[in-house]
C-alpha cells in the first residue's frame, strides 16, 4: 500500500524553522497530477508574480510558452520530454516552457539571462503554491526539439519545462519507479556546506 | 523635499493582483540601508528558505559568502564592487557573494548552475522580505577581483552580489543620482511581452 498525496506531502515538509513562512517548506515537486484544470485565472497569478522578480538592469530576459492539455503546443513540449519526464509529464494540465535572451547588446553571451530566468520561474512555483498548485520543473527535455517545434529564435536560451496543475495520488503513477521517487524524502545540504564566512568555511549563524 | 522610505515603499508597490501574496508585489531593491545589523538568526532564516529551492538533478550547486560590514572579508567585497554600486553598496550592513559550480562531471559548462542560483537567491530575497529585511542584487562588479580575493575555485561561476538590510531613507543616500534612481517608480512588462500561447503570440489569461 503507497501513501495518500497528503501523507507524502506531510514527509515532504521541510522541518519548521521559526520565521520561515511555510510555503518554502511545503513546496516540492511531485509527478502526479489530476486532470484538473488550471484556470486562466490563476495562470495570470502566478505570472503575475513572476513579473515582479528582479533582474540584472531589469532586463526581464524571460520568457514563457504556456500550453494547456489536449493543444497542439502542448503535444510540441510533449514531444520534446526525456527519459521519465515522457512517462509522467504528458499528464500535467498545463506545460509551460521557458527561455531567456541570453545575449548583450554586444551579441556576447550572458549569463544573467539564465539567473533572471531561474529567479522568475521559482517566484512563479511559489505563487503556484501559494494557490495550492504543484509544479515541477525539468531539465530534462530536448532542446533542439523544443527549439525547432516551437519556433524559439537563436538569441534566446532554453531553460526549464514546467508541469503546472494540482497534486494527483502517488497511486495514479504509471510505474513502480515513479511511486518510489514520489515517496523518496526530500533532501538538501546543511548550511554549513554552502553557507561560508570565506571560501569553504562555514558561517557561524547560530 | 524627498520622499520617506515608507512613501517610497507605498509608491513602489505593484498593482494588487487578487491571489498574489503582497510580499511579491512589495519587494523591492533599495540602494539606501540603515546602519542596524541583521541578526545571525535572520541570516540562518533567509538561508534556510533558499535552502528548499528546486535545483536541476537536485544538485543545490549555490554558494554563498556572507559578510557583516566592519571585517575584512566584506571589505574585500566592497573592493569588487563596479560603477554607482561602489556609493552605496558599502553601506548594507551585509553583502553576500553567490556562485554556482556550473560545470558537468565532465567538465562542461552547465547553464543550470546560474539558473539554480538565481532561484536560490530570488528565494533568499523574498524570505528578507517577509522579514522585514531590504535586498539589493548588483550583476555590477569585477570578478576577476572578487574571485582573488575571495579564493574562489575555477569551477565556480560568479553570480550577483547582494546587499542586506534595513531599508534606510532615500535622503541618506549620499548623491542626487542615487535618490532619483531610489524614487523612480518600478516598471516591468505586461504579460502579453512575454507569456506566449506559441512564440511572439500572447497568451490569453483573461
Amino acid at each position: 500500500m503507497t501513501l495518500s498525496a497528503s501523507e507524502v506531502n506531510a514527509l515532504k515538509r521541510a522541518p519548521e524553522v521559526n520565521g520561515v513562512p511555510a510555503v518554502f517548506l511545503e513546496r516540492w515537486s511531485p509527478r502526479s497530477f489530476t486532470e484538473g484544470e488550471v484556470s486562466a485565472a490563476d495562470l495570470r497569478r502566478v505570472f503575475e508574480a513572476a513579473r515582479w522578480t528582479a533582474s540584472s538592469v531589469n532586463g526581464q530576459p524571460w520568457r514563457y510558452i504556456v500550453a494547456a492539455k489536449g493543444t497542439p503546443v502542448h503535444a510540441k513540449i510533449v514531444s520534446s520530454l526525456a527519459g521519465f519526464n515522457k512517462e509522467w509529464a504528458p499528464k500535467a494540465p498545463v506545460l509551460i516552457l521557458g527561455a531567456a535572451l541570453a545575449r548583450t547588446a554586444k551579441g556576447e553571451h550572458n549569463p544573467y539571462g539564465m539567473y533572471d530566468l531561474g529567479a522568475a520561474s521559482s517566484m512563479l512555483t511559489l505563487a503556484a503554491a501559494e494557490l495550492g498548485l504543484a509544479t515541477h520543473q525539468m531539465a530534462g527535455f530536448d532542446r533542439d526539439v523544443a527549439r525547432r517545434e516551437l519556433a524559439i529564435p537563436e538569441e534566446y536560451e532554453l531553460g526549464a519545462v514546467i508541469a503546472l496543475g494540482y497534486q494527483g495520488e502517488p497511486a495514479a503513477l504509471s510505474s513502480e519507479e515513479l511511486i518510489k521517487r514520489e515517496l523518496a524524502p526530500r533532501e538538501r545540504k546543511p548550511l554549513t556546506e554552502w553557507v561560508f564566512s570565506a571560501w569553504g568555511v562555514p558561517a557561524n549563524l547560530a
